[in-house]
């Protein structure tokens, strides 16, 4: 899919319906150097970190979990989290939920220092 | 305001309760060295632009039209737009809207090479 026209206005809840994969984020617009991107997640994701970024999560519909080392965080409908870099985190969505994720560009899903795994998304997806 | 732990699920909601003026950006996250602020917009903004970076508009509630020198944009309630750099933009409000802004910390809202107009917001103020 190409790129976005810079002027076009982004329906989010249009581009959920334009695919149905979890844990394929799809990039919807990019600011500068970094991307939004929408996910369906569901199950477990893998123990990952990202050295170099943080990254945020926003929950648009359903709840997710975030699981942390420590503690496991509830991540309900309308709200935000910052997962700062370096801290490993797995996400869990009990239920299908959708998020939107922001980042910069070439961020790995699975993070930077695993090998590929079976979670692992190709980039630059756009919808 | 002390910045928010890092742990902190922010929840937006209930975030738009602790302010009610207008077009006075409130930070309620930071990525890297970019922040997530929220807004209450209404009437008519100043004309100007961002020459350094692109700037982000999520509309969480109502409609916001966003005025660029040759069209009017109309941003309705789950769009998001991408305000490339350099480009003149004039936000307006028919009615009271909810935004979710994402850009560098720093960024001054009614532009870099204006004066302080009596629409200029103080940065960094944490909700």
């Amino acid at each position: 899919m190409p790129r976005h026209e810079k002027d076009e206005v982004i329906d989010i809840t249009e581009k959920f319906t334009l695919f149905s994969e979890h844990w394929r984020p799809k990039v919807i617009a990019e600011m500068n150097d970094y991307q939004f991107k929408l996910a369906k997640l569901k199950g477990e994701f893998d123990w990952h970190s990202h050295q170099d970024t943080d990254e945020v999560f926003v929950v648009l519909k359903g709840e997710l979990e975030m699981h942390l080392r420590d503690k496991v965080l509830k991540l309900p409908q309308g709200s935000l989290y910052v997962v700062k870099k370096g801290v490993e985190h797995k996400p869990v969505a009990q239920n299908e939920c959708e998020v939107m994720l922001v980042e910069p560009r070439g961020v790995v899903n699975t993070g930077d220092d695993s090998e590929k795994t079976a979670l692992t998304a190709p980039n630059d997806v756009w919808i």
